[in-house]
């Protein structure tokens, strides 16, 4: 054995290394996925829904068929074939005039926020995002050094009037902010959405600070109460990108998301990607296309919906019977996720290995801050996990919980808790949803 | 219609915007692949070599019956299984002491190089690599505003003592030189292998200057004429990456790839990826991995070294039968292209359109440099096209080549055409392969 395991390369890494941390929710990953725990962590959907036969029959014919061109490299920009589908998919939702020629497929909604960020951030660059906010997102803006600038919600989201000010305090402060990042429906973490009224305002706000708009928006299609609201690239086309993904209506392991970006950018978006990725997988595409073309999709979304209606509202159930006082949550209208807030004292980071230990994951909410607010809040998956599961966790998290409590009461573990509780410099702009 | 076709976001892109251009084998592409155009240009296996109806049935077993798994979101190493087969793969090159632990797998061998960019590349370092080398990664290196300094070959692959010059040079010049970028082995675009003595010595030179060693492996199993040297990574552990791809011995259309690395830097790499693309692809590392399980892959490898040696034969001898006096190229040992040098006076880049509209394409070797030299070469592809449309397409280059040459005798275009073969700071490196 040599010396490698020690890291001798310390010197010679790129500074944007530095920001680079393991995201907690991938570090649960392994932990999390043991059958004997219960994860309310993840963001997974819930792939035994599908008609796993006919997507294989699907994936035969495509390789067998189609293998020379399906097997084969393609453009950088994704297939015309599924950049069509694509524009009719966002149809759906209300964006009508998308043109094929301005959608750019990626690997999954990740490489979406990551192109934007190396197409628009340098370090020292700030971006606005919801607190809390995707974890995925904040991987991206950390590796490209860029400071994120939270903005509360409340439970219709985004606060314009937190937005004006952010944007306000930071352009006193000299500093430069590229873009607003989003997620205005059926957020994660935090499972609220933005209002019909709240998105002109948003739009508005941002054009006249001439900021960028990314929508990030997996979650649309995924509603249990009437239909989602427009998305804001519906109502704006100039300087909102639109992010979306396969991975929540069909299936996550394909990787295939895109970009609807302005006509001016998409051709800088290509090139970001072929210096990324050459190519995204042309088979991944086809079966997107295949999926979508020759399989009952809506269909399969309206199951989806139900499945996770019901567990959604099972969740709530259990929530609702079995969490200690002082306990509050959010009530989603779609989505996979609802955001917790943890009675006063107690700190979902430091209660993780107790709650493994009970056999029950979740993610602590500090890992949807850049600042280290989130202690008090933690999310809970809803869409992986059946019903009975699902109160089995709340109970073994209750369970957890409550033994904290009565530790807190006994010891008076109050100030060392709150001493815990690191504050960041935007802690007074970002108290995360506390919606009961 | 609003004023999104101009570029209104000029003033809001990243620096590194600035480096990004499109490569000129993708500009190509739509181009090349008319049926009626002959393709020399472009790097595509041969698919149709592959047993499409068994790969057919892989995929429909791999939805059907794992595809509770294989649809799903994965960790963003990429999976035990495909990690531990991979280090199978890697020891019939050599590398016998792989750890399935130390394997990152990418979305193809573009995100290998982009990853390590990523992680060591600050804007204004250097990156030593050949000239020519593989455009992809000049991509790569330009994106990250690094600086690519080429290092001269010859018929035995790059020249230690020039490689020692330039690491000397850009020393006195106070440099900071973070990593060679080489392709020892059938090197894209030159076609020539790094000799077993300069292997050694390669290394010694780097090891002695504190450099990093990136090795790019993806056509070492594709060899016509006995076995491959050892890779760099089987006679050294520390300091080197291998990154190869199952691109070019499976498919390229899965964009599957990988990096194995140092253990150390291992786990930033995984964060790197995570923060890029979340996870590879389950369904195309679950296809991959049953590849190399279940069917005879080494069979198929044979089967696309007969292929291949078969269609370069047939592309070096009509070279030589129809290619104009004072046309010279290189004789690849295995891999899919050679790079052929024009008679004095031509201009491979100025010569294109008149190519396409001779219905042959090639990639002008200016693709292949940082510093716009290469005007005098091109680089001609063989996995792809059948021996007779190779011998058709070598006919229809060098009835243009011919015209040129007349046109140049006519008017004395000498002059004006030497003018255009700019020349880029390190023009004295980089005479590029000049060997018939």
């Amino acid at each position: 054995m040599t010396g490698t395991t020690q890291d001798d390369y310390t010197d010679r890494y790129a500074r944007r290394v530095s920001g680079m941390t393991t995201s907690e929710i991938r570090a649960l990953f392994a932990v999390a996925s043991r059958p004997e725990v219960v994860s309310l962590a993840g963001g997974s959907p819930y792939i035994a829904a599908l008609p796993l036969d006919a997507v294989g029959e699907m994936m035969q014919k495509l390789a067998a068929q189609q293998g020379t061109t399906s097997l084969q490299y393609g453009i950088g920009q994704g297939t015309v074939e599924l950049r069509e589908r694509i524009c009719e998919v966002m149809a759906l939702s209300g964006i009508t005039n998308a043109s094929p020629d301005d959608v750019v497929v990626t690997v999954g909604g990740q490489q979406a926020i990551d192109l934007l960020a190396r197409l628009f951030l340098d370090p020292g660059d700030v971006v606005l995002a919801e607190g809390p906010t995707y974890v995925g997102a904040l991987g991206v803006f950390q590796a490209a050094q860029a400071q994120v600038h939270h903005v509360a919600m409340d439970a219709d989201g985004l606060i314009p009037e937190a937005l004006e000010e952010a944007i306000a305090s930071l352009a006193l402060a000299g500093r430069r902010v590229k873009f607003l990042y989003t997620i205005p429906t059926y957020q994660n973490p935090a499972g609220v959405t933005l209002s019909e009224e709240r998105r002109e305002r948003v739009l508005d706000i941002c054009e006249r600070a001439g900021l960028l708009v990314v929508e990030d928006d997996p979650y649309g299609m995924l509603s249990f109460e009437g239909e989602a609201p427009l998305p804001l690239r519906a109502r704006r086309r100039d300087g909102v990108f639109y992010c979306s993904t396969f991975s929540k209506t069909f299936a996550p392991g394909l990787r295939v998301g895109w970009i609807l970006a302005p006509h001016a950018v998409r051709e800088k978006l290509v090139m970001a990607s072929e210096a990324n990725i050459l190519c995204p997988s042309a088979f991944a595409q086809g079966a997107v296309t295949q999926y979508l073309t020759t399989m009952p999709w809506q269909e399969q979304i309206k199951v989806y919906r139900e499945v996770y209606r019901e567990r959604r509202d099972a969740l709530l159930s259990a929530l609702t019977d079995l969490m200690p006082a002082g306990t509050t949550w959010t009530r989603p209208a779609g989505g996979l996720f609802v955001w917790a807030t943890l009675p006063e004292g107690l700190d979902s980071k430091a209660m993780m290995p107790r709650a493994i230990a009970a056999r029950v994951a979740y993610v602590p909410g500090t890992g949807f801050y850049a600042d280290g607010t989130g202690r008090g809040n933690m999310r809970l998956n809803f869409s992986f996990s059946a019903p009975d599961r699902l109160r089995e966790g709340v109970r073994r998290l209750a369970g957890v919980m409550e033994q904290d409590l009565a530790m807190r009461a006994v010891f008076g573990g109050s100030a060392a808790i709150s001493s815990q509780r690191r504050r960041g410099p935007a802690a007074g702009d970002t108290p995360g949803p506390d919606l009961a």
